[in-house]
């Protein structure tokens, strides 16, 4: 079986056909049409299995993680999503794991309007490399590095499950409860881009950043590309009722401080822009939590409880 | 060190700055601005370690290939290049293969006036992910679906010189000629986008392909796209002088009927276009070889030699 059978055979009868894809699936490289007055945002993210996902992980959870870490960071840039590119290492064609992925990615691309515009398989060990791509109108892109101190930071949905939710699912921590079991396992596998959040922020956002290692590497980047500091109270920061009915809350922090995966967005909004901001989140019918503010402390991120400084130690996840 | 700093450190500082992006290393995606009147074309390609090339590869060739493979399937589209995204998978940090690596990827980045936009390291066996994005004027794309009976097939350059490296590369094949081996080496490990032939193409080929994986394979995707047969005469093949000198002429015309990455392009052009495209290809100092003609025997690669019937039974590169 070769190359351009894997693709068509496996993925392109489950397309979606949108009308801005001029040439998709079967030719050299996809043709596709930008909206006027948008700006084309792309991104790349590779999950190579045994790091970004255990080897027994569903291929239907696997296709749809890899699609919903791409939208993420679109979400996290205020665009919309519009196409993608698979690159697939497969060690052998192995039709029923083929159905399998390509069903979940079928059901994602449907539920977020995206088309599959083209691919690459080649014969390697497992890893899936998606390249999305959408669009922001011009200017009104979400960066790291227009926040000023003073801003008051937010995050999305709740932080530390997806931490959880793989030390569950490699049985290093067991839970008798089996709902939350589910629901955080859920969030590790099911990640949910948080795109509609990411248009409404459009205006209203100083900075913007997708959680994918961890709140506490990842505001660093906003900190170092906005050269600001940060403090965050971790007594505000948002966990689901499972992480803190499944562990002690001085673990439960640890995991919303550190855990990567959770794929919630963290943004910054100045003083002025507050108000638009609950407008907006309330039309969305969306919810942030405030969790801290900037500083002029370049680079500095001080972490209090109960008013006081919060010692930790943990770090995100680092890739080498 | 972490994902961002490899492609912070490596690769940010030595990245071109093109006019049309607006964001590019260091953000959660990157946000480019499409010339109006153009369609966007895209195009992912992967190059891993023993099978795409040789272990001993050195780093800067490897670099120049994962541009020029990508490149090419842009030449094929008629399109002019402009953005590449590179998702490395690296087994350690090795900051020489880097420091080559990335010194390789900027030399064809400057050369070809593309820019890297964004990318992700994942620690895993070495494989090169490039997803490419060019333009293409509206309605000029070349595709493989138009040709029809009757149009004469071309190809550029000459054919089999990167099947007879590889065997020179793997010591299956011995030269004693160093230039002819220098030739073939380079042919083989640093492939050329003909980029200037796609674009100059744009209104007169009828469909177009590149050349990866052996002419016999690839020019089957547009018998079967557009629905034709061709005869092809392989006494017409365009051979290089080295090839031709290194193997007995059997052996030249199986390497270039079957042999991939070679980079060349394969098009179609009407009776009607013949007389535009000796002007235009001399206007643009390229040169390309009439190798037969298209018919109606809808899936049927007809091979002729001498006016007789040639028989073949090698088959193009399987990517399984």
């Amino acid at each position: 079986m070769k190359e351009f059978n894997v693709i068509e055979d496996f993925f392109k009868a489950k397309s979606i056909q949108r009308k801005d894809v001029i040439i998709g699936i079967g030719d050299d490289g996809a043709v596709t049409r930008i909206p006027q007055g948008q700006a084309l945002v792309t991104t790349t993210d590779t999950l190579l299995s045994g790091v970004h996902f255990l080897a027994d992980t569903p291929p239907h959870a696997i296709a749809q993680k890899a699609i919903a870490v791409n939208l993420s960071d679109l979400a996290a840039m205020g665009a919309e999503p519009a196409w993608i590119s698979l690159s697939l290492s497969l060690p052998t064609i192995d039709t029923d794991w083929l159905e399998a992925f390509s069903n979940g990615l079928q059901e994602s691309a449907i539920y977020y309007s995206v088309q599959l515009i083209g691919g690459d398989t080649v014969q390697g060990p497992l890893s899936i490399t998606i390249t999305a791509q959408g669009f922001v109108p011009f200017e009104q892109a979400l960066t790291r590095s227009k926040a000023k101190p003073g801003d008051s930071v937010y995050v999305t949905g709740t932080l530390g499950d997806a931490g959880l939710g793989l030390h569950i699912a490699q049985k290093k921590h067991v839970l008798d409860d089996l709902t939350h079991q589910s629901f955080l396992l859920n969030r590790l596998n099911y990640p949910t881009p948080r795109l509609l959040v990411g248009t409404s922020l459009r205006r209203i956002a100083s900075s913007c950043i997708d959680i994918s290692d961890g709140l506490v590497s990842d505001i660093k980047h906003i900190l170092k590309a906005s050269q600001c500091g940060a403090t965050i109270h971790v007594d505000k920061l948002p966990m689901s009722r499972a992480l803190k009915e499944s562990v002690a809350y001085s673990q439960a922090i640890d995991y919303s401080l550190s855990a990567g995966d959770d794929y919630e967005l963290l943004f910054t909004v100045s003083e002025e822009q507050k108000g638009y901001l609950e407008t907006t989140l309330a039309n969305a019918n969306v919810h942030a939590t405030y969790i801290g503010h900037l500083t002029g402390n370049v680079g500095k991120l001080e972490l209090r409880l109960a008013d006081k400084p919060y010692e930790y130690n943990a770090k995100g996840y680092e890739h080498f």
